[in-house]
């Protein structure tokens, strides 16, 4: 199933979009999703991001066609190199990534994400399926200069809008055979398969909880493919990930 | 006013706490708060972290007395050194700070903590008096090893337990003339003025809010003191800060 959060006549509500229009889902009597009330256009209604997480991991250097790209000849690490967006960084599906007046070189990153289902501490990778709620789309917004120059990279990847996500949570996505393509203004500039990850979901999820416990809603981007490049004022982002979606952003200048 | 966060007979309350009891604070008609019903015994409470932050931020390399110990010869920041602490790793006063097994040479880092009372966007460091609520005390818990080797910071300073704060929010906290001293098991280990700061709590704010909005409850850790040393299973960690309160934390080897 894929689902959509959204806010339509003033209430937050969940539901399965089809065909430009989303039905609402409700919990039934013995925990089962029902569809209720008549289909909305989802032009009548604002998409909100796939969960309210309490915090954001993501992948750094999980792929190797982006180690070639961005460090050529380094090892790859031997364990995930994960690192924090924060929350406020959350931009859903249709917004506008702002770059801020004082950064330069702000790259697009299309991203896999996982959207956690349940409380996760130290669990195996074998079990790490049962803590995964689905998948979503995202872009792992970076600023480089920051990102080399900076002590850490809070601002480098987590400015307001740095953190694109959507527009759907798919629970049922088998992420061993798919793919990814991030395109700008329509030309592709990203493709790359699942299979290439370092670290795959379930490894990542397991690595993760042995230090922190991972909360429901809470979202962990994968790391990006092969090359990436600046993105600029009035650019359009696409992240495509065929049985999940397309994660559309504007690009524009922050104040 | 220092208030408390705890939870008793199973509900969340804010209250003042004086000579061993605490006085549960409610909103009143006109926005004032209002000490209401009979004093507990703290001992009858379980005492909760200052707030339910959506992100930690903490400060690097803020004391010329810590840059001299950590990194010597190394010139001060020109911009405060932001990291990002994530939620699930908050302990409250009197709880225990959990070494995970593959972890080394992990350190207390005694320090002030900001807690963010309004939503902060671009504000100068003027206004930023504006959005703190007021200070607590905190732990920032650092594994050395991890902050040496991984990529970002994420598990060195990030695991569960490693953001130890409180006991109280102190509303009308005086930094400019204040001072911290952190004790392990009763030994003084590091002392500072925060007249020492490289950047106050103001020009954080304001510098951090320039890139991402601050929500009510946000924390910011504010940076060490002078020299850290490693924790070991069984020491008893306390950070006093004058005005402010004394925050316990005990050590303990993790599962």
């Amino acid at each position: 199933m894929n689902y959509l959060r959204y806010r339509y006549r003033g209430k937050v509500a969940t539901g399965v979009a089809e065909g430009g229009r989303v039905r609402e889902l409700r919990m039934g009597s013995c925990d089962e999703c029902m569809e209720t009330g008549p289909p909305v256009g989802l032009d009548q209604v604002e998409i909100l991001c796939p969960s309210e997480p309490t915090k954001i991991l993501a992948v750094g250097l999980n792929y190797r066609s982006h180690l070639d790209h961005h460090a050529p000849g380094t090892a790859a690490p031997a364990s995930p190199e994960i690192f924090f967006k924060p929350p406020s960084a959350l931009l859903p599906h249709g917004g506008e990534i702002l770059i801020p007046p004082d950064a330069h070189d702000v790259h697009y990153e299309g991203e896999l994400v996982i959207v956690i289902g349940g409380m996760a501490r130290r669990v195996s990778p074998g079990e790490a399926h049962n803590y995964i709620l689905g998948y979503s789309c995202g872009i792992d917004v970076s600023a480089r200069i920051w990102q080399t120059n900076d002590l850490q990279w809070w601002r480098a990847k987590g400015c307001d809008t740095f953190a694109p996500a959507g527009p759907v949570v798919a629970t049922n996505f088998d992420w061993a055979s798919g793919g990814i393509e991030t395109r700008v203004n329509g030309a592709v500039v990203q493709s790359g398969r699942f299979s290439e990850f370092l670290f795959n979901p379930p490894m990542i999820v397991s690595y993760a909880s042995r230090y922190l416990t991972l909360m429901p809603g809470d979202l962990i981007y994968t790391g990006t493919p092969g090359g990436t490049g600046a993105l600029h004022p009035g650019d359009r982002v696409e992240v495509e990930i065929p049985g999940i979606g397309t994660l559309c952003s504007s690009v524009a200048a922050g104040a």
